[in-house]
């Protein structure tokens, strides 16, 4: 008998890597927060000594999702349409708030992995680990004064001491994220430099719009991913955020570099710019993965409801470009995690990674019968058939419960936020009398 | 006081009629079934003496939503990527497991009215009545034999047997389905005949696919919006499903005699024959519904998943168009209503009406903070969260549960068919040894 911490039975287990495999009847071990081994559930038990054993017959088990574009805060101006001015974020607390909010979401609707950008990155770095969640956290740099430093070599040395303190964490890494192309040449250099050094992620949106694409600071012309690459950021570090608008140069400098794309169909399709060709990109070999943005644009951080509009959007796109459900999965998942640079340590159900975990429950009208288990989890199944959340083998959702988040508290405190702002989106609000 | 049967509390109502309005803290009253007042909760209990009084303090109140496309059948192939030959339909017990799995389905995720189109209209009226959902059953007619009828006097004889039976339910009404458009003239012209008589919807799939529209049987090239109208079945009775490629010419003709239209985008998507603009159909004064076609393609029966689907492809296609999220909730409720010819009696929440109605509870944090109710119902709910759900007064979903309906013993009966059919969709099956 082998001591494991946690066995879960499970009806099914897609295990994402290897690829198109759906295993039935199967039991997950973890043993010190990693996966130690998945076999036949009429093995488990003789094999298995288990602290503790979760019987989920009628679930499905994927990796956790990695949503690789959320930025947190702004879950505090969630449909709310515009959002105020980045000097009122200023205020610490919001930014706090809006994390706690974003993860208690993030957890319940089966992510247990995030790239999070937006501003004060101490604020959200120190959130996200609290909720127990893996993240990657952007440290923002800008050449002037923003909201959280007041030049690019504050910015530098702010973003490094973040760096160095999450050097050895367990779950938090960082990303640079630069405020955007049109930062000065030398500014740009030093984050190319930097991330290559310290083997960490340049995280930016990319080729969003059409509009204003051929614009730099200097009025050269230039396109984004041209700029990047004669500057030295383009690398299998970059992470460009959106990719929609782009030229077969574009493409090529992509190509070359070998750079991760995230996919964000929702806020695309509210913003009206346009969408990404997720099988042109893959064409390209280009990793794609996938990302909610911000609630302002969505309005959620349903990663399960992000893949489905994006297998959606590509079926309605070109029935040549047939992406299929396991794929969908995999962007979900894996490509995530490969983007972040986690790729060796979680993004799949495979020995020896962490147990980042999410259970799916199909004991539903909604998702029977179930002829195809990673067609029915991305066309059918809803955030709420989310059971339980495993990371690093630690439950955060269990039965559908939060284990570590106080929701009512947590919602309250959101409320009586909301309630001090009056009611300036609610004009047609009517009380009767 | 005065004597009510049901009084319901929730933080917000969003009526749909009169349009845009939310109410904050109000109540609404229920007697015999139908809509008896709405009062601001302040005035509720000094007013009503309620046999039961229903507490949703953190919910929004919409009216039930209206599915004005469904296959219930279907939904036993729900992601199968493929459907058996309808011979195989012939089997009425798999019509009746697949109408009550709709029914459980629909109910739960807040639908209260379907427009149910598919072969054997006697066992899904009566499973969608035993449901207590109300329901618009569609009677197929076809020129020759079908897996229901061997002649068009055989179907039209059929149909009007159903026809008279229903003639006075409470929840039930008929529309003729014909089996396409290339029917002989003699077919069309009765259904028009008797559709307009009897008043009854006729619905039919139009114009879904650009290809083959210019067929006819008779290889005349005419378009079938033309075809229809002259053969004298387009008036506000006809219900044309999909409407995706429309000319000039076709816009004209529908707008001439002011047809209904069903949105079916997330079919539209997954069968990849182009989406339908809303916009330009509202401009031209169309009544614009919305379905969820069958789980076959879609794959589920989840109209607020429909609703958001829809209202992001809108914005993603052009700013110009744009719909607000009260508009997209009227698609989905009252306009639907208004298809099945239902308007005088459901589809919004005015007293008077029918009591149907969906309670959604936003206290969750995947739709914290509320800055605006009909934005968070339409882009952030999930049908989980649909709690209650009224068709008639009648509490059809109770707390998230199933009143009238054995949801263990239903999936039981459903997996014990998929089971008998072995594992056709799933070559990827591994079980690990």
């Amino acid at each position: 008998m082998e001591a494991v911490d946690t066995l879960i039975f499970a009806r099914w287990i897609i295990p994402v890597e290897p690829a198109g495999q759906v295993l039935e009847h199967c039991a997950l071990a973890i043993r010190q927060g990693r996966i130690h081994a998945i076999v036949p559930q009429s093995l488990a038990a003789s094999r298995f000594d288990a602290t503790e054993v979760v019987d989920r017959r009628s679930h499905v088990l994927v990796p956790g999702f990695v949503n690789a574009h959320a930025q947190t805060p702004l879950t505090l101006w969630r449909g709310a349409g515009t959002v105020p001015s980045f000097e009122n974020w200023a205020d610490a607390e919001l930014v706090q708030l809006g994390a706690e909010l974003a993860a208690a979401e993030m957890i319940a609707s089966g992510t247990t992995c995030v790239l999070d950008s937006f501003g004060h990155p101490e604020i959200r770095a120190r959130a996200l680990a609290d909720a127990r969640l893996r993240a990657c956290v952007s440290l923002p740099i800008a050449d002037g004064a923003s909201a959280w430093t007041l030049s690019a070599d504050e910015a530098f040395s702010h973003a490094l001491e973040i760096h160095d303190e999450y050097r050895s964490h367990p779950l938090i890494t960082t990303a640079f994220a630069p405020a955007g192309v049109d930062l000065a040449d030398a500014t740009l250099e030093r984050i190319g430099r930097l991330a290559n050094e310290l083997e960490m992620p340049i995280v930016l949106p990319l080729h969003e719009k059409a509009a204003g694409l051929e614009a730099d600071s200097e009025g050269r012309g230039e396109r984004p991913l041209a700029r990047l690459e004669r500057l030295g950021l383009l690398s299998p570090l970059t992470v460009g955020v959106h990719m929609v608008h782009l030229t077969a140069e574009d493409l090529d400098a992509a190509q070359r570099a070998a750079i991760n794309v995230v996919h964000c169909p929702q806020s695309n399709l509210k913003r009206g710019g346009g969408l990404a060709n997720v099988a042109k990109l893959q064409a390209y070999g280009l990793n794609v993965a996938c990302g909610t943005d911000s609630p302002v644009d969505n309005d959620d951080l349903d990663m399960l409801d992000e893949l489905r509009t994006a297998a959606l959007l590509s079926r309605g796109r070109d029935a040549e470009e047939f992406i299929d459900a396991h794929e969908w999965l995999r962007i979900g998942t894996m490509n995530g995690a490969q983007a972040l640079g986690l790729a060796e340590i979680c993004g799949s159900l495979e020995p020896g990674k962490w147990a980042d975990i999410c259970a799916i429950d199909l004991n539903h009208p909604a998702t029977q019968p179930v002829h195809d288990p990673a067609e029915v989890v991305v066309y059918a199944a809803s955030r709420a058939q989310v059971s339980d959340v495993w990371v690093a083998g630690r439950a955060l959702l269990s039965e559908g419960r939060l284990t570590g988040i106080d929701t009512g508290n947590l919602i309250a405190r959101v409320e009586r936020w909301r309630a001090s702002l009056g009611h300036p989106e609610r004009e047609n609000l009517v009380e009767l009398r």
